[in-house]
């Protein structure tokens, strides 16, 4: 039997959670005295005792009681209550009057997508739009939290609930109590903020625009506050410091946290920050000397590469320039980032770059056990072996992540302009990315698709944020079995 | 020590079966006396001669000198060798002036691709049509001969060597001994190819047309006498005949003998039959009624889904509509066809059915495995446990399917007017398929294509028709180490 109080229990605390940050964007909507102060006031207040309620209607509950199965459907289930719930001021307020769009626009900041269907971004009340960059940020350091403090450490099934999360070696713990752990990363995350924040207002952003776009950098969310996205401020300081911070977003925060603790050289020893950074590399000299060659000046040129390459595989998905208009090759290096991702332990959704490049090795080393069938080659990572039930799952995983990602892209042909475009919707919902291609391109944005199929993505950005398994496992019959 | 000799021996023998085929269209070139005498002449002295010289400088071999790298390298090498000399009648006769496109012309009839550069079908002599029918059946023989008789029998890594190959439960021995085998096997192709011929011409082909199509059917070619393809045959009972045959052809031909002597049973309890069997009904069932929702007649609409479907998922590549005119959504659903292929053992390409249905199945599994991890939950097959090395291996030929793909679409988009296209004539050449979409779809041809990306992709259909491994081995270090 699913213990359903404890799942209540916890719900509802998150759910209070939500509404100390609606009562903090209500603050703001007081102070910037607009149109959406009662909205806020409205959300808090149900959030709050919807929140209360769930939580005295379950009682005390045992730490025993939190199983693997409550588990699974707590995860599961909190970003879409959140989302619910969050919804509520832009349809309360009319800033976004469409319960539909509204949810997606939420569902999206929730799962660090950045996917949006505002056209009139500019135009909303301050505190809207600090409470749309605040769902990225909430989102960014939930996952962080959940997938590096909490599942690891915790009884709810730790590795087995994550199992295709940070394969191959453990993520170091950071302190061997989960409150330490998860106060470490907090500290981190907010240190971030606030670092990118000053360095952005230093640069000639209003303090709102730096700490808002602070926010949807350290989530890798990618929500901005102008319509034309990072590329409305064209300085190239202001470009830098986000590259820079989208960069460090899409690294593991352990890593992170080692090197402010002083060791340095653990970064650069491991395996999954060199390949991200050589991807990043790489990609950025192809696409400069591509934009060159089209004509571009040299350092715009390598500006633009550079954003738009570590944008894509951070899955922030701010944008500077329009990849649409790179010609088809640049335009794929562009689309096969969609299948990378940030790093495991980041904020990054997608595939992670630890296992599209476990993936590669593995497949080489396939090849030598097939010149030498009898002989046994392991798969290595940081210097260890990768267990073979790892490797499985990563290569489960992937598999998954293409299977539904070519059903996903089916459904999604119904509701697109042509093939592609259902591709790359379904590829940045996924991946938690943000802009597509076609008739969701970098400057284009999701309004204009039918309900069902915004519902749709909604379910595929929850799908892709939570790695698959996670969710997908709730749809499996053996799961709801005695 | 890789034994050069044993090769050159080998590969010379083979050769001259090819010479033998090139007397054979030198023969129809004498009976309709056209401008390709001469040509054939040349063409199949060159190959006798350097067939015979290549024989007779080798020697007598061993038959143990032949092992596993010979033959991965003697496979590797029988295709190009085969298109080398094979589009020489081409090139000398002016029928295809440009050697880069002869060459992709005999590489994608060998391979049974069927993608062709060729606009001017019918202004073509006889025996040029003939002979580049030939190439198509030559080589589906092959393939089903080397896969189900040849390569399991002899000592040359047996399942080893193909251990990606007909997964699962191995496929029956159709008797003992690989001569008798490869008899059979030779015996049902020639058959049904005969029956065929006859149904066509009784339809209302001509003759040279009839045989044409058949050669082309059976081998999952999709090579057509006519600009138009199969839609120049106008006739639904045409039409019908190759559906029939194009279906059988794609099916396992292991089974296709069980049913022809009687074990008709067998077939319908095969699981990856039934894969077959349901995935073209499903997908013809939805094409039908989107076409019929867009005006077209019923009868028409059902023939022209059935057709489509079969002829992509077994990989022939006919056309008898365009179905770059059916919209995104029914596009779609021919493309996802692409990443399927026929099934194991017959002479259709791509991922093959068992593999793709075994990939679903166990990921249906894993999902049960992460619900009961301390259980043992195998994947089963045709009522047996699939080994979990066996599954590995399909898992692991995915993957690299998956990596070549978007890593040759990358290359292939320097050459391609837009993204899509790219990865529609990667996905085609890859999988044998034949057409593909934009630039490349079933009413276009390769010809607009520079002759880079004709080479590169002549290279996509040798490693697709090889499935991958026994091509990518050779350009492994391992593989050439002491």
């Amino acid at each position: 039997m699913v213990k359903f109080r404890v799942i209540f229990n916890i719900l509802g605390k998150l759910l209070i959670g939500e509404a100390v940050f609606l009562l903090l964007a209500l603050l703001i909507a007081f102070f910037y005295n607009e149109t959406d102060t009662v909205a806020f006031l409205w959300a808090a207040l149900i959030a709050l005792g919807v929140g209360a309620a769930s939580l005295l209607a379950s009682g005390n509950i045992n730490q025993e009681d939190l199983g693997k199965r409550e588990g699974y459907i707590i995860v599961g289930l909190v970003w879409v209550v959140f989302s619910f719930f969050g919804c509520l001021p832009y349809v309360f307020s009319g800033a976004i009057p469409s319960f539909t769009n509204a949810f997606f626009e939420t569902m999206s900041g929730f799962t660090t997508t950045g996917s949006s269907i505002l056209n009139n971004i500019e135009e909303l009340p301050h505190a809207t739009l600090l409470w749309r960059s605040l769902t990225q940020w909430m989102g960014g350091m939930g996952i962080i939290v959940m997938f590096l403090a909490i599942l690891p450490t915790l009884g709810i099934g730790g590795r087995e609930l994550f199992v295709a999360e940070v394969p191959g070696p453990s993520p170091d713990k950071l302190t061997p109590r989960i409150k330490e752990t998860a106060r470490n990363l907090w500290g981190l995350y907010i240190l971030f903020t606030a670092v990118e924040t000053i360095l952005l207002y230093v640069g000639g952003m209003t303090f709102f625009d730096a700490i808002n776009h602070a926010f949807t950098t350290m989530a890798t969310g990618g929500y901005s506050t102008k319509q034309a996205s990072v590329g409305y401020f064209t300085s190239p300081y202001i470009q830098y410091v986000i590259i820079v911070f989208m960069f460090i977003a899409g690294t593991n925060f352990t890593l992170s946290y080692a090197a402010i603790t002083g060791r340095v050289g653990k970064v650069f020893k491991d395996e999954e920050f060199k390949v991200y950074t050589a991807i990043v590399v790489l990609f950025t000299v192809i696409i400069t000397i591509g934009l060159m060659f089209s004509g571009t000046a040299t350092e715009q040129a390598f500006r633009d590469s550079l954003f738009t390459v570590v944008s894509i595989i951070t899955t922030t998905g701010y944008a500077t320039a329009d990849y649409l208009l790179w010609g088809p090759f640049l335009g794929m290096l562009v689309f096969v980032l969609f299948f990378v991702g940030g790093s495991a332990g980041s904020t990054g959704g997608g595939v992670k770059v630890v296992r599209v490049w476990l993936l590669f090795k593995n497949s080489f080393y396939e090849l030598k056990r097939l010149v030498h069938p009898s002989a046994v080659i392991p798969t290595r990572y940081n210097n260890n072996v990768v267990e073979q039930r790892t490797m499985t799952n990563i290569m489960a995983f992937f598999i998954f992540y293409i299977i539904i990602f070519m059903l996903s892209s089916v459904l999604m042909s119904l509701w697109s302009d042509d093939i592609f475009a259902a591709f790359s919707a379904v590829g940045t919902t996924l991946g938690n990315i943000g802009p597509g291609f076609g008739e969701v391109g970098p400057m284009e944005n999701f309004s204009k698709l039918p309900d069902l199929a915004k519902w749709f993505l909604s379910f595929l950005m929850v799908l892709g944020r939570l790695e698959l398994f996670t969710i997908l496992v709730l749809f499996s019959p053996a799961f709801w079995k005695h």
